[in-house]
């Protein structure tokens, strides 16, 4: 029943994921695994994108998103040639901007092969899986919701490497119409790039996501608001060092992908952030009435905290590289 | 009337910050430069730590601050030992947590030699330079409060490198009543050690470190608090990435230190603190009315803002390498 190999995988946004993951099957693939992928189809709305990781020889076949190009804030207005390669799948990645993800499923699943696996990277899960439920109809069973835990700051083509998941994470949120041979492919085709699948509810995901990853970004770029919004902004940076450095270097990440993170999980993102200003509120109370001994304490067991998971990080690594 | 030599230098709290000036002092003497240091002395209140100090060469003599040990919180009983090392000393510099700068001065005020230059390295400049006025008396003149841009999260002599300060700015502080050579060779001293001076008021410094140091601080101890008191906290943690690793970096510093710089930069830290969260409080509203153009517009500005915050930095550096 499930097919582990991928002798055609079709990736649609050709990106820092999307680049990185051709580049990390076509490892697989000659490094002789069964899983690697034979043909890589690039789909994007990027032209000049799409020559790029041809030259690179990150994919094999590019085909263009749209046959007119639309505007990047409308929804694609996808080509025959996308949902023909669409067609001849075994394995359909969407890595395009999450906004789009509703579109692109719409658009691709009357194409879609009765055995398809088509799964998704979108930093956001629980709005993802209900798109999927509600626009791909019969081939429903086909999708597995994904989130691999790698990226960087860094965008586009260039950025990709074939090692970017290798030891991370990858979340994966079948449903219950999702078929069990479709979830053993999304697991198959992560570990293949190196990555340690871990299942679990596009819910549990959203509530997980919003406090270690989407709360921290939008803590950062409010962060360099506010120094922008002070008096003398410009003498203030001039004196940042290395502690702003790595505590603000996730506002550099890209303005559009970050808004549609915060847009698609609003909910959970707004009962993370109320949380956090309650301590932030508690913590300015200590400051004002002078109370050494709470801040004492609230520090002292953060560091703790901050140490232990430090120290597991490297723990896991250390086990990952000595088996 | 300007010495610019230190035919010795005596350091007050054998730290990361002091060790690496001692290291530093002590590389710009072998280099032949006229203001590197013959002789350093330490200070300390830690035994274990003065003789690790001279065992790695950090220091020539080691000095005990206390006659007998006093409890980490209370002022210290400064020993006769520590007051005449003080005594015979062309510059003393106050290296150990802020909080015990007041008492320390104080201790040292009646020993100190008429030329002397005394100055510090805390993290905050207002308290220090008016207890330097409270307690220096006739030697007030001598006082240069200081403030190296460097550090990190590792404490202790073993952490100091002699390389810590090169390219690095340090705030100096003069008062109105320090004596012009006194500002000039607390100049010369850093610049000694491959400092770059720049001189403010201690008000000044206290508004600009209180934004770009001291709330991402306070922000990322309450960050880390937050997730501590969330549900499910050892699962967070456990997919928390790479953008978590770096935006709660400085949540690992020493907690008596930033509780000592939180209370003596109490107004300004918590004049900027009020001024984040308002910045917070309106991205809470674009996030929760679905307002996406100011969220791109937002996220927009701040990522060019930390860009061009980085590519300053790296010009700066570009500058220094090639002189």
């Amino acid at each position: 029943m499930a097919r582990f190999g991928f002798d055609r995988v079709v990736i649609c946004g050709i990106g820092l994921i999307g680049s990185s993951l051709a580049r990390a099957l076509r490892r697989a693939h000659q490094a002789g695994g069964a899983a690697g992928a034979g043909v890589i189809v690039g789909i994007d709305r990027d032209a000049a994108g799409l020559a790029r990781a041809i030259e690179l020889g990150v994919i094999d076949e590019a085909v263009s998103l749209e046959a007119a190009p639309s505007s990047g804030f409308s929804a694609p207005n996808v080509s025959p040639a996308a949902t023909a390669a669409v067609a001849s799948a075994d394995v359909v990645v969407l890595a395009a901007p999450v906004a789009q993800t509703e579109a692109l499923l719409a658009a691709f699943a009357p194409s879609l092969a009765a055995d398809v696996l088509i799964t998704d990277v979108g930093s956001t899960k629980a709005a993802v899986a209900a798109a999927a439920l509600r626009v791909l109809g019969a081939r429903a069973d086909r999708f597995v919701a994904g989130h691999p835990i790698a990226g960087g700051e860094a965008s586009g083509v260039d950025a990709g490497r074939a090692t970017l998941f290798d030891g991370r994470d990858v979340i994966l949120c079948p449903s219950t119409q999702t078929a069990a041979d479709a979830a053993a492919r999304a697991q198959a085709l992560w570990q293949a790039v190196g990555a340690r699948p871990a299942i679990m509810t596009p819910e549990q995901h959203d509530r997980i996501f919003a406090s270690v990853s989407h709360l921290p970004h939008l803590l950062a770029f409010a962060f360099i608001e506010h120094i922008l919004k002070s008096d003398g902004a410009d003498e203030r940076f001039a004196f940042a060092g290395s502690g702003f450095r790595d505590f603000t270097r996730i506002a550099a990440s890209n303005p559009e992908m970050w808004r549609d993170i915060c847009l698609a999980n609003r909910d959970a993102l707004l009962d993370d952030l109320d949380h956090y200003v309650a301590v932030l509120s508690t913590l300015r109370a200590a400051v004002a009435d002078g109370d050494a001994q709470a801040l004492d304490a609230m520090f002292a067991r953060s560091r703790e905290a901050r140490e232990d998971w430090r120290q597991g990080e490297t723990l896991a690594e250390r086990l990952d590289r000595h088996g």
